[in-house]
């Protein structure tokens, strides 16, 4: 079905959950464009989810890994080394959780062990994967780590919480680490910055609904679905890009560029109605 | 009233045309802040607004100039040094015009003729305004040139149009000019990009009001107003901001750095009532 | 020898000249991944140079344009359609020229007639193109466009003159167009970034080689290639960056997100030898 | 001396150790500009360095607090509007460790341990300042918050390793603090990103002299000095610039807007010679 992009080409896929996920479709790409995976996920996520079904599908193996232990990741690289037969050209970081979200603690009020938390599972996981896999040579020369982010690392959504610092230290990682593994081996580390997308983990998010509509309506493409996310993933994966590194790549449909779009002011103008006198003026609160 | 942070200072106001005007309060500010100044705008403006009722305020001497007009601009200059006895400490530049959005042609619909005018005026005229000033050695060590600037150069605002364009030229300009300028004479060359502000000029661009609404509900602290985009840019001619050069300085409450606030988020939603069924999910259209 | 990835698609390419040229590049990838094109350049490019050539090589027309030309712009799509056989699917804007530059004004002393030039022939001559073709409804749904650009919209790099501001206008057009078009047609519009690269245009850039030489050992992958950027435009005309619009994004081996690397260090160094005392101190003048 | 820009103000400065401190220096002037302060500082720190000295000179108190500690920082606020006398109006973050740095442990061999503390100390620490200083209400309306910083956030030096991320994650902070502190009570919250400053801290960093130099040159006018950036923190705290959050504000003579400058060229050149063949042309390695 593909255009065979990644023949030949070996991947590492982390988080991969259920159909909804990004990752899952990923994985599902990358597979439709000739490449041979392995997946990883928490023990708890694969008794939880759907991962061994996906994995049956891909014929492929799945690997148990905490993102926040070291040695679970050193683990995945050597099995997936062995499994697959050589060196890992791609690598797909899709992890993030924080505690601080879930137990409804405000970011006024949050806990800092959450938060420690929150940075370790979404953001330092990122690093000692690519330590991790670096130490071993796990990572072809010209390899591509791609990992998932949100616009929240640059303008404040509300209700995203702690998780906008965990996606600017994500970020900061796929600089920092882009650069030397970049001058060492060639290998290219980049974030994609995806739409708001109704995943699992993208549901929790208190309002995410309404939040979903703006960026949808305020977006001139409209927002990128997961399935477009896994294309864009497959192109970064790709031999054609392989310049192109330390970057945070929008996928959203314009929704970065905007300031204000007029599908967008349409809704929000009705919104406004109740605060206008007979004539049409805003009484300014 | 003020800090003397301008004590002794000469600087050059172009723009003000009304008490609206930011341009106009900077005037005020400036004299208040112990500058002398003069004031410079066009023939018209000159004759149709209050520009000098506004000079016998302050006591300082209008010079009418075409700010598309490099040998107005060299005039201004000439004319400053004369009246205020000396070089001149501060520029301050608030000019800009579309004909294509006097005329309503839509940006996919723009007449060249009119686009080359408003970059001309909005954008080349700040490039005018600096070179005949450095080639007279008009603007003194340790000067500050200002130009005022609007965040549609980064994002789109729907109605906008070709200013936004010309808003980029003017922020690209005075990075261009800010390192040929700081590197010879220390000179810094900055932009204040302000809130949308209910001046004369913004009062023209239409939807303002809604877009004035909706910028006041993402900013956590509201629209900076022209009085405080004065006093900002008091700051920025004062010896205090020596070493800040080459930025575009966002003055809006925080709306730069935000993606969707509360209050904002509260009147959209109230505007999407209608897309909902009876559980309060969004119908998506 | 491609992917097909460009598979039954129709493109225009605006530029190429000869085999060092980027555009050139790019129409050699896009036939090889299954494209059907016409090319464009000035009537005296194609007597000069060897557009003719690959015209032939590739089995396509060329039509001559003037891109300052609206009417032109409006005849290269119109008879690009009947020669394809449809509606366009992908168009690559790589045209840019300083008058200025060749004339050796520097920043401080621009004529601004040439200014003018340098603005209209490298920048607003995107606007036209793009409004020429939607006027005709000439760009498929789901189309994209792609303007190549240089790092020095964001950054000055001296001796690049007033190019720096008609690639901050060239990157505005595409942010304010990407908006109107994607809404309208869900075509994208994005601007790469690319490395110094030694094509004809670039080696006439004053220092170029030095400058090659530093953004190739600030950037971890080194500087990216023509061919190179020829690939990632394949990648941003396929159907697997549909969602991307309205970005600029660099291709450059991570230069733009580098401040110093050893590398460029270790040369900068040598350089500073002599400003050091015998105790290897650096002794600030 | 000054211009009484802090009059009656009360602020909290975090981090003074000597005469080359950053924060030493903005004690003082903040004095002369009117302000009556609290120091802090770890109990170390104030055994080991000047501290005691600049309080008795400016005639104010010290509170002992390790930045990690958020029973501490509760105290210094507590403490703090005890002895001034009322709620805090300013208060300056500059604190900044890496253990990793420290050990000379490198970016791809990190202890993460240490990254822990990198992160607890130099971001995290901000955050528990501002959630203690909110839970009290410890800040006046329109307060003033600010955080030092460095460009390596975005761009990557080498050797920064990872107080590179740490400063992300700080600037990360700053934002989503800035949002919930500026809705509800008009504090802003803004970091200055500051040019390579020799102080003790600076000193540190392997390379710094030569880095301080590139910047230097880079720079149309040169580093910024830590008494020009004590200088930029008044005006922040000041009331004139009162609709300015949730910014990174660049204080650094221009280097993060430059691509490449002609002196820094002119160094790097000297560095290239061995590179030449006898005609000068470059031998790309």
């Amino acid at each position: 079905m593909g255009y065979n992009l990644l023949k030949g080409k070996r991947g590492v896929i982390f988080g991969a959950l259920n159909e909804q996920s990004i990752a899952w479709k990923v994985a599902v790409k990358a597979v439709e464009e000739g490449a041979t995976i392995t997946l990883s996920n928490t023990a708890m996520a694969i008794r939880m989810g759907q991962v061994s079904d996906l994995a049956k599908q891909l014929n492929c193996e799945v690997i148990p890994a905490d993102a926040t232990s070291y040695e679970d990741m050193e683990n995945v690289f050597a099995r997936s080394q062995e499994i697959l037969g050589g060196q890992i050209d791609f690598v797909l970081h899709s992890i993030g959780m924080s505690p601080n979200v879930r137990k409804k603690r405000t970011y006024d009020d949050l806990d800092y062990k959450f938060l420690s938390q929150t940075l370790d599972i979404s953001a330092v996981s990122f690093h000692k994967m690519i330590q991790a896999a670096k130490k071993q040579n796990a990572i072809a020369e010209y390899g591509s780590i791609v990992a998932l982010t949100y616009m929240a690392a640059q303008r404040t959504m509300f209700g995203y919480n702690d998780m906008a610092d965990a996606k600017a230290l994500l970020e900061s990682i796929a600089r920092s680490f882009g650069y030397i593994y970049g001058r060492e081996h060639h290998v290219r580390v980049n974030t994609i910055s995806q739409s708001p997308t109704m995943t699992t983990a993208g549901s929790g998010v208190k309002g995410i609904d309404r939040l979903f509509d703006f960026a949808n309506r305020m977006s001139p493409l409209g927002n990128a679905t997961a399935d477009e996310c896994a294309d864009y993933c497959m192109v970064m994966f790709s031999d054609l890009t392989r310049k192109v590194t330390m970057q945070n790549l929008f996928h959203d449909g314009g929704f970065s560029s905007m300031g204000m779009s007029l599908r967008a002011m349409a809704t929000y103008e009705k919104g406004l109605e109740e605060y206008m006198d007979e004539n049409g003026n805003i009484i300014y609160g």
